[in-house]
């Protein structure tokens, strides 16, 4: 069965975000479902995670649920590379009579019935669109806003070298649907929350340069979140900030967690920060990767990834 | 004559930036600079400023020239809207045989044998890329990748609400061309200096939001650069940010003088700050201005600057 026909066959389809929805899994989940809304289809969209407040605005955002009971005949997962990104959400996966997986990450190791994985995409917001546009599923101004928000958001704004002729002409054609320019990109750039500054200056001010590898790093605390009333990912953001400065080439930021710390790493040109992630059974891209490091004392946390770092 | 045969015709051509140059302007420059010398014109390229460092990478900016002598068959500028715009270059202006401006400033009013303003477009760059295209000028990946810097820097990569399909179309066409993403968004957005950021760090950690107004405030201290080995205009910028928190207004940076404190405004949407700054003889536009007030306790500076807040 190709990608339209095991959406024939169902009845009840399962999107799922992951963990941590960002952008471009929350923008490809809401163009998703209201594409399958449109075709009649018994739609449970999926979100298991706080929805991050500068994505509020996308079209049927209302509509996700964090509860779910039923099986379904299809589940669809959208820019989730392993099983553990779906956390507390991996009984759906477990139930569906089928599955698919759309993604973009070269690290993708599901093995659904169907696997959808361009890793040479900038987003999976571009992998949705040309399935949309290949198979003939609905489209419409507010989907078009869904899957504009994802690859803006994966590429930061059209600045990743990530971007191909395709991601702008997609771009072009989305516009040419009506979407509203302004209103997304005052939410996903003008919309810093007052927790979010907070924490970027107390990571700014943590900062650590490691000249010789231009290697600079930080790090925020459970209880930093608490005082401020923030949320984990309040953080994010500043990990790209901190390596657009001046002669950085790698960024971290190190965020705790119960049992570790949460990394974060984004490289500016050539090194690639996938292998320092994998090192610690993370994954992701050259330029943008994660990891989690079980050790709860700081200083032995770091000191055990700088000696992970080539 | 049309626009090539204005080319065809000349011998020696001079192309001019304006006061300030910015990455519209030194884009473009450099572009048609560069196509032009492949048709063996005798370019001058005129660069009336301090290039900023951010665009010293642009290819072709090392022939840029600060001094002039000759008259010109033809002379071109690019995105430069009013005479004032050219200060010390005006000469060049009056003395050229032909004159063509190439813009996209709605309040363009130079009045040349060719003006070709297009104020629906994003960037003189966007303008240009069509111009070189439909009269058959050369292009190459240097070319393109200064005609792309053009579109980027005047568009906050791709955010502005002036792109349209065509500003994506063609960013898809100078990518197809082989430019180097990477280098050009590296140059642009990811240059911040450490002193530029610890700085930021400094103000958003004194950051002062005044609910009921949505003001918020922030300073920084003559004591703080001297720490930081850090210069004045390192501070630039950290006022926008603040701006862009979300639920603030007006935002105001302080920054301490010799004999009190210099004040930069920026306001979100309506709120004139012009106004604001007037009342301390300082003055600006509706949404950024700047004033001197001459006490130097800071706590009797902000309340002086509360008091006259309307």
């Amino acid at each position: 069965m190709d990608f339209r026909a095991y959406i024939d066959q169902a009845t009840t389809i399962a999107l799922i975000s992951h963990i941590s929805p960002d952008g471009d899994n929350l923008g490809c989940l809401t163009a998703l479902a209201e594409s399958l809304r449109q075709l009649e289809k018994d739609v449970s969209a999926i979100c298991l995670d706080e929805i991050p407040y500068n994505l509020n605005f996308l079209y049927g955002i209302d509509k996700l649920s964090k509860e779910w009971e039923k099986d379904f005949d299809l589940l669809i997962t959208l820019d989730s590379s392993s099983l553990d990104r779906f956390g507390p959400g991996q009984d759906i996966v477990n139930k569906a009579k089928y599955k698919i997986n759309i993604d973009h990450h070269i690290s993708n190791n599901l093995d659904f019935d169907l696997n959808i994985v361009k890793s040479d995409y900038s987003s999976t917001g571009e992998v949705l669109y040309e399935l949309i546009k290949d198979y003939n599923l609905p489209m419409d101004v507010n989907i078009a806003e869904s899957i504009f928000t994802a690859i803006s958001s994966d590429t930061g704004s059209f600045k990743y070298d990530t971007c191909t002729p395709r991601t702008f002409k997609i771009a072009a054609d989305l516009l040419e649907l009506g979407i509203d320019q302004n209103k997304i990109n005052t939410n996903l750039y003008s919309k810093n929350s007052l927790e979010k500054v907070k924490i970027l200056s107390i990571i700014l001010n943590r900062l650590v340069i490691d000249k010789k590898r231009a290697f600079a790093y930080s790090y925020i605390l459970k209880n930093d979140l608490k005082k401020l009333g923030a949320v984990e990912s309040d953080a994010d953001g500043s990990v790209e900030f901190i390596r657009d400065i001046d002669g950085v080439e790698v960024a971290m930021v190190l965020k705790e967690i119960d049992h570790g710390f949460k990394g974060s790493l984004r490289s500016k040109n050539d090194k690639n920060v996938a292998e320092l992630a994998q090192k610690f059974s993370g994954g992701g891209h050259v330029k943008a990767a994660g990891f989690t490091i079980l050790e709860n004392n700081l200083d032995k946390a770091i000191e055990e990834i700088l000696n992970n770092y080539d």
